[in-house]
């Protein structure tokens, strides 16, 4: 993002709309769907960031994050983000993989259309953030202490004060 | 697109910057990025209208645009190209996919690090497009016509003209 900061800027003012813009999701769970997505693809970066945030935003439960990761379907979650979590991993997988079915369960546990579709476009970023890391093969730190001091900042400021820091740096 | 304009505002800009954008690939040349990687994906919209644009922008040859969806590494496409299309079609299964030895013949073919950057986000941008459009069971009409036409759209305006198209859609 450092290296061009003209694309950074547009894909963080998207995570910021999704993941903390006005939802009646959490941001917490927003950032659960995220971290799960992010673990299914393998991203450690993304999935350890985010599973960062999350944690911060949900009383600091990292075995929660941790569960949601890999056992979502036996976690303490409410039935309606267990619905979306599904959606989330058919995403993963492919878009064709999400069935009529699918979206019925998450309206039965009282999904809206606009949580449906910020699922799918969450879980279809994360698809695109995975690959953009992994496949650049950027280096992450392995330290967990970073990702939770990181998680603070963007609980704090956001995820467009990512684009800023980055811009500044690039000015230099 | 219309259903949701605050997150189609920030996509359609970095497809933008990214497909239209300056770049020593053509433009022609991105759209086929984009086109691979769809068809890979299996998206009949995004495959269809990507490489409606590519056509439109590589002197109508829609018969080379079916080729490189297909067949790339035999058709008549330069060997920088070729060397692109097959790291976007590494990150289509997945960052970790993408090799030095990838990055390191697109090089060799004179490939900048910006170049290669970009295939890769483009790959990644569009296995977020091909889910999003898939993942909600977007309708897509059939027939090439309307592709075309909107591809000549597409050319002139370009992709941040969607979004103010979407927005009045949504304003009346």
């Amino acid at each position: 993002m450092t290296f061009r900061p003209e694309t950074a800027a547009p894909i963080n003012e998207l995570v910021n709309i999704l993941l903390r813009g006005e939802s009646a999701l959490t941001r917490g769970e927003r950032e659960l769907i995220a971290t799960h997505v992010s673990w299914r693809n393998d991203c450690f970066f993304c999935q350890t960031i985010h599973g960062a945030v999350a944690a911060a935003q949900m009383g600091n439960d990292e075995q929660l994050v941790q569960r949601v990761k890999t056992d979502w379907e036996s976690t303490d979650i409410s039935p309606k983000l267990k619905a979306l979590l599904n959606i989330a991993g058919k995403v993963q997988l492919g878009g064709k993989h999400v069935t009529a079915e699918d979206v019925l369960a998450a309206r039965q546990q009282g999904a809206t259309d606009l949580e449906i579709h910020d699922t799918v476009l969450i879980a279809a970023v994360f698809c695109m953030a995975n690959r953009y890391v992994d496949g650049l093969g950027t280096w992450a730190p392995s330290d967990p202490a970073i990702y939770r001091e990181r998680a603070m900042e963007i609980v704090e400021h956001g995820y467009t004060a990512v684009t800023e820091a980055a811009t500044v740096l690039v000015q230099r």
